[in-house]
């Protein structure tokens, strides 16, 4: 599984050892960092006209990723957007995260340099800081715990509860795409597990693949509707799925929802692929989880002005709550809205 | 091991129905906690002459700790309790938490809730808000991540590397406890597993295994200091044992120290304990971890302010750093400082 040619023990360096590897080079770029690694306590600086926002989530091996098919570094990274996404998702600009990983004796010090090398990379796209964390072993797995701290004007926070009536739903990029990635790179598993001859056959699945295996958080069209002038009411980001995230704005806005299944962003490569697996593009659309594009809803009075915004799709509105959840298909059929999303159990 | 009678599947409630099980209550007591579970992020407010400390640490269940002795409540306890007392370790008040946990299908709905009743009774005591966090399964095991959130003004922040030559060395408490209630635990594990007919016989020890099960932050001892017009020059707190802990500070501040082992306070059942183990409570006071006690430095002027405090104890000074680290025995042996203390691999 990996490739490297040199392989150090963990215990070799202990545990100090490790994080003084692991982080060697790490430069503090924002202001706010006043104290990274290296004490009890990361300090972070604060100003009264802003808010902080914090996020954390726990990414076990075996449920959340694959290492059979999920490289160290693409895994680092991912798991710091993941966060990230959370964090842009309240509006906020994420300037620092603290990584705690426990892994067990199968991973190498190199290993760990490879998923750092990854956690790294996000950092520097995103210009967030690293500034704590904890490494630890286990008897099994690989678990990664990131915490992420952001900052914002309070009027600038955008919660979930703020959707009204007739409001517009958008979303930002495309959906479905990583859930179909990564049935892809599960077929190919199986494929290889059955036959290991049989190459892998991905060179036509690079578009979901790469969504699944290297996500990006959609800020650039935080900073677009930002220019424009438009302050959305609710917005979520979508890790579980649209489904899943619809209902979290609806329940906490007090609204119904109606989705035109016609208007979600699906890429060709997800359609063709949904299809070819007997999968409806709009269900995968609806649950497949893992996208990290932006939910949002705003005002109808800024409709001219996001039209004109790349990459920002409007797929229904806003409800009174007594009409609940409802999207109509192509053929006009309209279909209760199911909760599905990803499961985590 | 769980002596709740009735059991409700996790995969029953699923994740938001847990998680909605387990914060049902919850309520925010500190001003600075703007927006608790249910968003994106948690929101914290800020002031412009305060900063933030961040803290994080991963538990795993096996390596951190074992259920076969350890109650649910009391490793939730515990698991707070641990992240505070790094926030108290930079003289800063803890605010809020972050609480990430995943669980094999081993676990109950009612083994989750006592779980949580210990974080919840460890939020009363020291006053903290639980405002987010993540529930997910694992394959196999407990593991538990805290991220615990603290504010300060600048001026009163203590970092390691402040320590000075002459200064003197000082610890809370007492030392060793936590390990040798561990030891005590251990055994009674092994004569149970060997004869599960044998009752455990811990009655003898309810002081240390108290302090293993469920120790607690030495905030109070900071406040008086406080009160007392001393602030220290360099703080930690003991988490991985008073040596590895004096050899970061003494790095960090490029000072050497010397500590008299018999200015170590070690409790009398800590000290009979040891000895009935054939371990040398000097060396279980240097290497034991767990503590959760606190090490610092003080100014030289600052000795008989901080001799009337209770509780504290000055247990050596801080040399030159080309003096290296040493401990004077009873017997007056100076001996080499081992940077042994609890390693996590």
């Amino acid at each position: 599984m990996f490739e490297n040619n040199s392989r150090t023990e963990i215990s070799d360096l202990g545990e100090f050892g490790l994080i003084k590897r692991l982080t060697e080079g790490n430069e503090l770029k924002n202001a706010s960092s006043l104290k990274g690694i290296g004490d009890d306590c990361a300090v972070v600086d604060a100003t009264s006209d802003t808010k902080k926002v914090i996020t954390t989530d726990l990414l076990v091996e075996g449920v959340h990723f694959d290492l059979s098919y999920t490289p160290l570094k693409h895994l680092g990274y991912k798991a710091v957007v993941a966060n990230l996404s959370d964090v842009f998702a309240m509006n906020a600009i994420p300037e620092q995260i603290l990584v705690s990983v426990a892994m067990s004796n199968r991973f190498s010090v190199e290993a760990m340099e490879e998923l750092y090398d990854g956690i790294y990379l996000a950092c520097d796209k995103y210009k967030v800081d690293l500034v704590g964390g904890d490494t630890s072993n286990t008897k099994q797995g690989l678990t990664i715990s990131i915490t992420a701290i952001g900052v914002a004007a309070e009027e600038d926070i955008i919660y979930r509860n703020g959707a009204k009536e007739n409001d517009l739903i958008c979303v930002t990029g495309d959906l479905g795409a990583a859930y179909m990635g990564l049935q892809i790179l599960e077929r190919e598993k199986r494929i290889f597990l059955e036959n290991p001859n049989i190459q892998p056959d991905i060179q036509n699945y690079d578009f979901i693949i790469g969504k699944q295996l290297k996500p990006e958080c959609a800020n650039k069209e935080l900073e677009a509707l930002k220019l424009a002038g438009i302050k959305p009411t609710s917005l979520i980001d979508i890790s579980d799925g649209l489904a899943s995230e619809l209902f979290h704005i609806a329940e906490q806005s007090n609204v119904g929802v109606i989705i035109y299944e016609e208007k979600l962003p699906i890429d060709q490569q997800t359609f063709d692929v949904a299809l070819e697996m007997n999968l409806n593009p709009p269900t995968v659309a609806f649950s497949g989880g893992e996208d990290y594009e932006l939910l949002f809803t705003i005002s109808q009075s800024d409709f001219e002005k996001v039209k004109a915004i790349k990459d920002i799709h409007i797929i229904g509105y806003c409800t009174p709550v007594s009409e609940g959840m409802f999207s109509y298909t192509k053929s006009g059929t309209k279909i209760s809205l199911e909760k599905q999303g990803y499961k985590a159990f």
